[in-house]
């Protein structure tokens, strides 16, 4: 049987252009006399389409993108994922589905048993649970369809109670096919890799696992597909965080025409990667995951051009050649905006940056802005000594240049902010928290400086400068990030065990951390939920991101 | 049996005043001699914790209050609502449960069966459904004992395929006991009365129903705990948006010693209310509820004074009043920042507001600041026309100035954005949609219009021209709503029916709204989404607000 793994980037709600895509690569699927073409979990309407699914105009509108597709299915078969009603009079309304089209008919719908509702997924909130299954008999094979984490349940994962291929199996199928929209996090591919596998050596069946590719808003969903054989060699992966297609055949026997890419006995059984903290970090998979998502978070909001403060600093240097990466350096305009307590060093290096990127920059002092706000001020202001109140002017007559320019031009201001800095509130809501999309936002500082080192691994594009200097806000005279916060390489290891891990006080001051440190620490984190909550989405690159996927209380007390 | 019902209000994962004010209620039940003291749903800890409850620590702290609190359980048995540990090895870690202590033990925990998964509501994120189901034997009483939604399925609801109370009846119960944390809108009270009432009148019991009272970030829980008597006879209804507690004695028969205060025939059997638009706010109750929800911000984050951006419009108008009611005039200072596009009457009328109230107020102008950015704006800006980029510069330096004073001072900035602006998108990122909590957010400007006629209804607060003069930004020459918006009584129709009534725009034409101004709306409120993700937390009193109750995509294309 030949098939063709279709990977992929769809545009949640676009149905045009999603049902385009389709139809284009049915086409070029039926020039290569494929049996069957297999597309991602909701295909139809993008992943996650969230509370769009509580439209019913919306849900109509993904069947009259199936029955458009379906008059395609004349000599092949096709797989496609969307929602489908519920007609039982209880349960949720919908289904997530993966419907088999063949001979122009709706032959098969099998629907998701194991619904994510952790992190960023919601999918209680939608979908019911599966409970029926059954196999597709197709060109004499049966195939056991699935969708995602369907296949994360081998009977042994405390989330779910039912283990749909131990029922599929019943009906003695001959291959799994799974369709994914499963994101990226530096942690997931692996574990990813080693569930699939998994399936294999417990079913012992061919499994062809068809992911999305494409970042929504601050999901990025890399790809990778899969191909294993009934022996669990990997036989096939596709290309991570790129569109991509491909052919592979299946002989009747379970068997794979493909070179054997990584053969069973190599990879680990069974057993999830355990998490661990830099070491692990995979570098260049964070860099492509980040320039997908600046990418795709343009070209489906229909924007071109961004516009960045570039402060001399190590953060928004990465962001800045992370954005000129995906847009184009001459679509990305950097602002430098001194101000008198910038040391000549910080515009020097950003200007150097901004030279070697070749990037359109421009230079505009705060001073005169900043001294006529407090001219106005004055009278209410009085006498009272220089504060926080001043700092913070400083940072927000910047994010206000930033906007005015961004508005005029039709830019979209690029976040240079940090995981560090987000979860310990060391940053000024409206002034450099201000802006569309967060870039760099789940890097702890120290990942930021691997993301340097990365960058200039091949040759110097960051001066050295900038990545050696001690980090700095310069709002005021001779301010360093270590007169208000602990040292980076230990802040961010306990920031990991509480955001990443989910470690309570307790549990990361078992593990040898100072224990004033650690209630310092987490109070910030915690006093610190109203400013993120008003934070622009952030690119997700870790297994815990601040935004959709935390969802800690406002006004909560708890570790103050 | 004497039964003491405590609606309070609790500080999320505050457990030391949580318990303290629990300890407190459980003294004064014990000196009035009763049998029985009942706690709202998850008091322990508060509600909603959201995912505060992935931390070990944390539930290891709601067994110690829980163990704390046991100790006062001789002579008197305690009702307490609080997450419990799933000892089995699949499913979620978590119950939500009721404790029912008695003679210092834990005798009984009954778990939630119903878990509300939709608008703010995220149980299936933490909680296992119920298993089992007993009553809870005391003093020669069964009572049935359930949490929040389980009587809100009487066997028909389709979002539950399991009714707790058809099971619990199989063991003849005398007796039902729900604990609650059921949040306000303008429709939820009357949907509650007649749900509760349909169980009375379903089992022939009587039903003793606990709620939770106070504002948490932007849910308003509004008490109102309610007492059936088994002929359905509303015998007491406790205050709402206050704490109160209330001892009732309950007979041998199920009669309650009470007045009657609606007797059954006077109540809408199972028949849930349906929605209309303004015509069934009760206004009234809406004033209430944005108070206690100013009030619960400020005494929940320790915060005491307030500063707001006083336009001369109705929305800052409205929110100033509010802010004076709820933490006192003496502490809102109101500040007053013409442009030389503001109309002499704006700042007179936000003047003669603020002597009305009493509440100190300032004058800046940002004139000459607002100069100084356009003269160092026009090096880039060169020669091009006056745009949305100047206009929102204005906006901003507001802004600016408001986080600046408020910094200085520790002032909270309160938003004054209604509910039509923030569909629209019509406001400014970091300008007027500035603020720490939005007071009028969940408010269409319609309903605006309402508050301000409630506000004046005793003697005019707010003067009369802010009310009836043409809604106006004043950010260029004769500016006025209307010039970018249609008619607000229109705008507010459908925007209800696309938000709060979930209709797609198929839906919204059928009812006879113009076609290509519904899907110019519709639009609008989906390009804006990357504004409202930006917002402060908006006090809720619709059933469907923007924030955690409405989730889409920034990224999506649907009804563009």
């Amino acid at each position: 049987m030949k098939i063709i793994i279709a990977q992929q980037n769809y545009h949640i709600g676009n149905f045009e252009s999603n049902t385009r895509k389709i139809i284009d690569a049915i086409h070029s699927a039926k020039s290569k006399n494929a049996d069957l073409i297999v597309f991602s979990e909701m295909c139809i309407c993008g992943y996650p389409a969230r509370d769009f699914l509580d439209f019913n105009d919306f849900i109509n509108k993904c069947y009259e993108s199936i029955n458009t597709i379906k008059e395609y299915a004349d000599g092949i078969a096709i797989i496609v994922g969307a929602p489908d009603r519920n007609p039982a009079k209880e349960g949720k309304d919908l289904f997530n589905a993966a419907f088999f089209l063949d001979e122009k008919e709706i032959k098969h719908i099998a629907h998701k048993t194991c619904l994510p509702n952790y992190d960023v997924f919601d999918e209680y909130r939608y979908f019911e649970p599966a409970y029926n299954w059954n196999v597709v008999e197709f060109k004499g094979s049966k195939i056991a369809l699935t969708v995602c984490e369907d296949i994360w349940n081998l009977g042994d994962n405390p989330l779910y109670r039912i283990c749909p291929m131990d029922i599929l199996m019943q009906q003695h199928p001959d291959l799994m096919i799974n369709i994914s929209a499963s994101p990226f996090d530096y942690t997931h591919i692996e574990d990813r890799k080693s569930i699939i596998k998994a399936n294999v050596l417990k079913y012992k069946l061919p499994l062809i696992y068809c992911n999305a590719v494409g970042s929504q808003t601050e999901i990025v969903f890399d790809g990778a597909s899969l191909v294993f054989d009934k022996d669990a060699n990997l036989c096939c992966q596709l290309s991570q965080f790129k569109e991509e297609t491909k052919e592979i055949n299946i002989d009747t026997n379970g068997g794979i025409d493909e070179n054997i890419i990584e053969p069973a006995i190599s990879l680990p059984d069974q057993q999830l990667v355990p998490l661990h903290f830099v070491a692990d970090l995979n570098i260049s998979q964070v860099y492509e995951a980040i320039i997908l998502g600046i990418k795709d978070y343009f070209s489906k909001m229909k924007f071109s051009k961004a516009i960045i403060g570039s402060s001399g600093g190590i953060d928004s240097a990465v962001t800045l050649v992370l954005a000129c990466e995906a847009l184009g350096a001459e679509n990305v305009r950097a602002i430098l905006m001194p101000s008198e307590f910038s040391t000549s060093h910080s515009i020097n290096d950003a200007e150097r940056l901004s030279k070697k990127l070749n990037n359109p920059y421009d230079i505009i002092s705060i001073k005169n802005i900043y001294n006529q706000f407090i001219k106005e001020l004055e009278p209410i202001f009085e006498n009272r000594p220089f504060s926080l109140a001043e700092e913070n002017l400083q940072s927000r007559t910047r994010g206000n240049l930033l906007m005015a320019i961004a508005n005029k031009f039709g830019y979209i201001l690029l976040n240079t902010s940090n995981k560090s800095e987000l979860s310990t509130g060391y940053g000024t809501l409206y002034g450099d928290m201000a802006g569309g999309l967060g870039v760099i936002g789940d890097c702890y500082k120290t990942q930021v400086y691997e993301l340097a080192k990365f960058i200039n691994s091949a040759k110097e594009i960051i001066p050295e400068n900038i990545i050696s200097k001690a980090p700095s806000a310069e709002l005021r005279p001779e301010q360093k990030d270590s007169d208000s916060l602990p040292e980076y390489d230990i802040l961010d290891r306990i920031l990991y065990q509480y955001i990443e891990r989910v470690k309570g006080p307790n549990e990361i001051k078992q593990q040898g951390f100072d224990a004033s440190l650690v209630d310092k620490v987490l109070r910030l984190v915690n006093i610190n939920e109203y400013k993120r909550n008003q934070f622009c989405p952030i690119i997700r690159v870790s297994p815990k991101a601040f935004g959709v996927g935390r969802r800690v209380p406002i006004v909560g007390s708890y570790l103050e």
